[in-house]
């Protein structure tokens, strides 16, 4: 039904050596896989966006940790790959909770071992978030059938921002598992995807994979969440994040802010899905988690298909002006209804409780 | 010292009977000019948005009465050039009220001089929004002067949204117009450039005309601006509007609303510049403007310089999925801080007292 069901944004391959990833890059105007070979290769992925979206950024940390251990599974050289991997990306806290979590395993292990531990590491990271996605998707999809019900069965309009979709995970999504879930069950529904500007993952990520699951959805500019939601025309929204600290603030991409103060005004509930290794615990509040800023290029330019069939990017900018491209924002908890998660719905300001210290 | 000095955006040439206009369409990577001859050309080019910007519509229409008068002033001739010319665009009230006022002298008028009259009518609305230019530019001016004091004269950031700059007027713009004079008094300042999907007018012209002008800018994701406003690096907001409800709700282009959220949370000073001939007094409050509903291309496509030096417009969004458009929202008056207008500052929810029925 979803094409969760048909593609994979990783997998490990063969005796479990390989690692095959969907080439985000090219969508949605080119369908391609790319094979990493080594731990370089995973990090350039994950650097240049290849593959994003904090679940999957942490599954490819696995996997490229695997990748370097098959080189040299000295506690040194694994120490300077888990650092190499660390360093691509600053905000989502999946990267450094897969990393930590498979090095720990690791370093307990004897060094002809680590190879195959490394690999295990990043299958059971890929396994467990695909049950996440699920189990996220069972309880979103609960609040959209009451959403449903309470509309006597017309269409519960969601609005989603950015790209939570299966793309930035190992299966479902995170925003997009309830969807999908409410979608099979044969739940009425209908999706505003946000463009999310500045690299348009809604416009051609989450629009591209929504349509071809069979999900009904409209793609719309950024700024027109907050006028859909006045007129009473938004039911829910439901994003992902990149970190939820302790006290239930949310990051997430740039713009979800906005779109959960004006949920606030309308009266619409402001769902988070995460799953639990997106909450970090030693972060007390949203202050001081670190907000990637990206190189200007990409609020000045657009890409898109060209009138002749090539992938192009061109300048929308004023020539001369600079740009700031600052990544990701923080919602306070309090704008937030509920944080869904494999775990059960989260009331804002809770989040701390629910992280299983191990 | 500005641009506004040395282009325009309309001008009645020679004997006051052709009207040439800067054509924006070509804007930011080219400056072109075009002579509008016919009352048809003049419509065509408020709807294909060669001039936008709700001042600089109402100017273009009346000028598009004068060139209807030339082929026929007679009453019904009048009549059906000043309703193809109100049908264009329906959101801002500016392109009414030119029309009206126009249309009032003309039918008081003998036919033989109503060609005449039309012109001097045209002159007198574009001479009239610039002398607005410059009294909203004062009024502007002594707020942004305050923050500067308050902050040390540290520069004062200003974060704007679409263009309501000179390109929108006759003059030095609304929105732009105490930006321009704080410039010229040495004033330090820096305007966040909204890039305002999706046709980028903030990217594409606002960004051009500031830069242009000397004053420093930087383009922004319309995403942003909440971000900036929790870090507090926004001062004030200033936007223009495309029609003012009696009550002060604020019609203006789509994601004004959001940012005005945004700066109420932040507590930064939201303000409002129009010329009084935005303010619609026979509309009680935002809910019953029409708000224009433009076609789906726009969101699902970008339009920039290509590497090969051609304009192009590529498709970013994924194959198949529709896309929706509304080009306007509405600012509650709650939201606004004030509206900066020719005859003074206007606190919201009394906008109504200043619009002097004639």
């Amino acid at each position: 039904m979803t094409a969760a069901e048909h593609l994979y944004t990783i997998q490990l391959l063969g005796t479990g050596e390989d690692v095959r990833i969907l080439d985000q890059v090219f969508l949605p105007h080119a369908l391609e896989f790319r094979d990493l070979k080594t731990c370089e290769e995973a990090a350039e992925a994950i650097a240049v966006m290849r593959v994003r979206g904090a679940p999957l950024i942490g599954a490819t940390a696995a996997a490229g940790l695997a990748l370097a251990a098959r080189v040299d599974a000295s506690d040194e050289a694994l120490a300077a790959a888990a650092a190499m991997l660390r360093a691509t990306r600053p905000t989502a806290v999946n990267l450094g909770w897969a990393l930590d979590r498979s090095m720990k395993h690791l370093l307990e292990t004897p060094v002809e071992d680590r190879t195959r531990v490394a690999y295990q590491e990043a299958a059971a990271i890929i396994r467990e978030d695909a049950m996440a996605n699920e189990a996220i998707g069972q309880q979103g999809m609960e609040l959209i059938r009451q959403l449903s019900q309470a509309k006597g069965g017309q269409p519960v309009n969601i609005l989603t921002h950015c790209n939570a979709g299966w793309l930035a995970t190992t299966h479902l999504g995170t925003a997009t598992a309830p969807i999908y879930l409410a979608h099979r069950e044969g739940i009425p529904i209908h999706v505003w995807v946000d463009e999310t500007r500045p690299r348009s993952q809604g416009a051609a990520l989450t629009a591209w994979e929504l349509h071809r699951g069979g999900v009904p959805c409209t793609v719309i500019a950024d700024n027109a969440g907050g006028l859909l939601m006045q007129r009473g025309q938004v039911d829910m929204v439901i994003t992902g994040a990149d970190r939820v600290a302790a006290n239930g603030d949310v990051c997430n991409k740039i713009g979800t802010y906005l779109k959960a103060l004006a949920a606030r005004e309308s009266e619409v509930p402001f769902c988070v899905a995460v799953p639990t290794s997106t909450i970090d615990a030693d972060m007390p509040d949203g202050g001081a988690i670190p907000i990637e800023e990206r190189e200007e290029r990409e609020v000045l330019t657009a890409t898109g298909l060209a009138g002749d069939g090539t992938v192009q990017t061109v300048v929308t900018a004023a020539e001369g002006v600079p740009g700031c491209n600052l990544a990701f924002d923080i919602t306070p908890a309090e704008l937030v209804t509920v944080l869904i998660t494999e775990c059960g719905l989260i009331k804002p300001g809770h989040a701390g409780d629910l992280v299983v210290s191990d």
